[in-house]
């Protein structure tokens, strides 16, 4: 077990040795700690030597410029100047907090940028002013369209956050695939096989295959098959994509250069890096805030009182089992799994950084 | 057969007989006619006896008052005055469209509103002004959520618009369950079974029956099951149903008061109808104009040229089988299913209006 402060402090001098400023580093370190916090690992610290790679193969810089090409007053085209997400994101983010303070809503499209950890940390910062927080990404093609034989689309999550009264705030923050490269990978690693209807080998047919993934297979889209609606899972998956890079002009479904060294990069690809989308509305844009609020604790009441099936605890609010995380995580601390250790452990060893090793041992 | 005109002409008769103007009547016939262009029947002139009984039982009136409660530069939040949705809807998106002429974007909130025909209809208005349109609505509870025993989200239908250069427009528009009430419906008359993972009976298991929403069942939501990620299809209808119902004050999730006779409401509901959500977003609010339908046009072509699995003709752009289904049915005409038929046959009779039943008999 690690401490949050720990493998904070740990996380923030990485960051700061590839030149990131004190206080870019401490961003970038919350937000990937808030993903381990949040038991969403496979976004967390696990991502670090993925970001550093990028940086050695100078597909990101650490010093970007933050450029507006293009606004009105409730949205903003955004320049990431191929900086980590983890930089480029928040400031976008702040920027439709801003664009919704004198507009009521602010949407900003951001091109040119790379993953920003969990699409949740962005929406929730609008939490914090009485907003509504969205934030959607694109990412590297691995999702197949119905009837598609490729992978063309991203996991591409969505993050939605409404406050409420005196209830905690609903927070939605989802890949719009059923699964996330990360869980397949797990899977794989383990030596355990994916259930029925949610990965295709490559000639396209369902395979219960977790190395499918890196054999020319694909995630299907949410639905599964034409029978239980994956066109509809495409539409929404297809609607983040479009959202994220098309709006902004980044690289878009197939044409993401990839991250992962088994998502193959067509050679001479134009790379204006991934998109992101994030929008903020203030709760008293329709409503009084008071009224907003009352409303939104009704709603959270209602469906968390829903009866559940049998043998089931309860119906959730989005957002619950996360917090809930939270809570436990940063009393007990953190356990680490181990690729995101051996990740760390490497980073630490190359840059002549300290980290305690005994953390992993005695989880 | 019958010629679109000639359905249009009838349903506009029944919209005067029962109180609305002219160009009333007019709107709401196209948006019904539309649905059955669209191949989207369960949403079109069966729907008719429904609007009408809501008329009868005092439900809603024919001569609301529109009126805007609270704005911002980009956001509205209307009160439908328990007008027809065909007659609301229209009008609620006409204002997301001039909010965004000036804000860059444009979002409305309605309450007190009922059914509105294809979500898509008003998203695709927004195409003509150069700009994405929006939908949501949330509706009768019939979806449950993950682990609940009963329905408590409606199927809550999204659209998007968006617009390309040489390229037709992109337009998703579905109803965010795996199956829409119609759908399970037309199963049961037919005899036949729900395919497995998409509806749920009264204790909350999977089965196949389809008169299992008319027995305290319900239907499952996208995903159908959490290992198949059902919990993300929560996520999806419940945002739908925040952003519809309580952005506005609408009545949410399990307090909506059924349209639907089977559908138990409790007595003493407040009714403040059902809720709706519209967005207009100018494609020039994020680049210029040119640049972001030469991107669009791009995203489209990459996605329709994609290599489709053995024994698929292609992979389909959302709206591609809508648009063809259009041309088809304006010129070879539109063939009504027998419920559609019927009720439009005893309207007729009750209103003493002409109907050509051949139609029916000659398709």
């Amino acid at each position: 077990m690690y401490s949050y402060s720990y493998l904070f402090r740990f996380t923030q001098s990485v960051f700061e040795h590839i030149g990131l400023t004190e206080r870019e580093a401490n961003q970038a370190s919350e937000i990937l700690m808030r993903a381990e916090l949040r038991n969403i690992s496979t976004h967390g610290l696990v991502r670090l030597p993925e970001y550093i790679s990028l940086w050695k193969n100078n597909r990101i810089t650490v010093k970007p410029e933050f450029k507006i090409l293009h606004e009105t007053p409730s949205t903003a085209l955004v320049d990431g100047g191929k900086g980590l997400g983890l930089v480029t994101a928040p400031k976008a983010m702040n920027l439709a907090i801003e664009k919704a303070e004198v507009a009521g809503t602010g949407w900003v499209a951001v091109r040119n940028s790379y993953h920003f950890g969990i699409a949740g940390y962005y929406a929730m910062k609008a939490l914090e002013k009485d907003m509504i927080g969205i934030t959607m990404t694109n990412a590297n093609p691995l999702v197949a369209p119905t009837f598609s034989l490729k992978g063309m689309l991203g996991t591409n999550p969505i993050a939605v956050a409404i406050p409420a009264k005196d209830e905690p705030p609903f927070v939605a923050d989802f890949a719009t695939a059923p699964v996330s490269r990360g869980k397949v990978d797990e899977w794989y690693q383990h030596g355990e096989s994916v259930p029925e209807g949610l990965v295709q080998d490559e000639r396209g047919i369902l395979t219960n295959d977790a190395f499918a993934l890196q054999n020319r297979g694909a995630i299907r889209t949410l639905g599964g098959d034409r029978v239980h609606a994956s066109h509809k899972g495409y539409c929404i998956s297809a609607i983040v994509d479009i959202f994220s890079a098309v709006f902004s002009g980044a690289n878009f479904g197939p044409t993401v250069v990839p991250t992962l060294g088994y998502v193959k990069g067509k050679d001479g690809m134009v790379d204006n890096g991934i998109g992101h989308f994030f929008g903020a509305m203030r709760i008293d844009a329709f409503q009084t805030k008071d009224e907003f609020k009352k409303n939104m604790d009704d709603w959270i009441r209602t469906f968390r009182a829903a009866e559940p099936v049998e043998g089931e605890e309860r119906v959730l609010i989005p957002g619950d089992p996360e917090r809930e995380a939270e809570a436990v995580n940063m009393l007990n601390g953190i356990k680490l799994g181990k690729k995101s250790f051996e990740g760390l452990k490497s980073i630490a060893e190359e840059f002549d950084l300290d980290f305690d090793t005994s953390g992993f041992d005695n989880a």
